[in-house]
């Protein structure tokens, strides 16, 4: 508790702050990062790379080819796309993606509150 | 000893890495980056704004930018530039030029093994 209060009370220099980027790579290319992230979310939400891409303001071929490329190099596919059926087939996120999203997701928030641990010590 | 063998041992998963960029801002504008901090070093080296860009293959003008951005933005300037003398003046890094280098590469090595720790721990 004091330790926290300490900790709160510090003055980080006015104006300065620590900012970032984090990226999960896989041999150099990018794998994961904010952007393939939010599209996997839109993905979920949308149930279509289409209207995911357009949320985005994204063309559907970029969307498809970060989709392709996240496929590709996880262990099992993120995304899965099925084709015919009544509504002309579905796109949806695998367990894998979930669990992808979440990890990220987890990352980005060890990240932030590495960040800020940061930008409270700095000294400029 | 024990908890240090046991965290090299953990495999991490292959191939993937956590990877990122990280900055200082002031009020939203970029202070001090990888590029920027570089461009400090080589000044300090070659005691010269225009040497220094033509070693980072930079334009002399977006040198001179970069630098009047940290300038005006440290609380005293990082770079110091006298005019006139024999040799037609010169430039050199102020001790709080010194500081902000090795407070920004104190920053990355943090950053590193913040990196590290999380490729060890990436379940993908």
């Amino acid at each position: 508790m004091k330790k926290h209060q300490s900790r709160k009370k510090k003055d980080p220099i006015a104006g300065y702050s620590c900012n970032g980027r984090m990226w999960i790579e896989n041999n150099g290319e990018t794998f994961l990062g904010v952007g393939r992230v939010v599209l996997l979310q839109r993905i979920q939400e949308d149930g279509s790379i289409a209207a995911a891409a357009r949320s985005m303001e994204m063309s559907y071929k970029h969307a498809w080819d970060l989709v392709d490329s996240m496929n590709r190099q996880a262990s099992s596919p993120l995304v899965e796309t099925s084709k015919g059926g009544k509504g002309g087939g579905g796109t949806r996120i695998t367990e894998a993606g979930e669990r992808a999203i979440a990890a990220f997701l987890e990352l980005q928030r060890r990240f932030k509150i590495f960040l800020e641990r940061e930008t409270e010590d700095l000294k400029m």
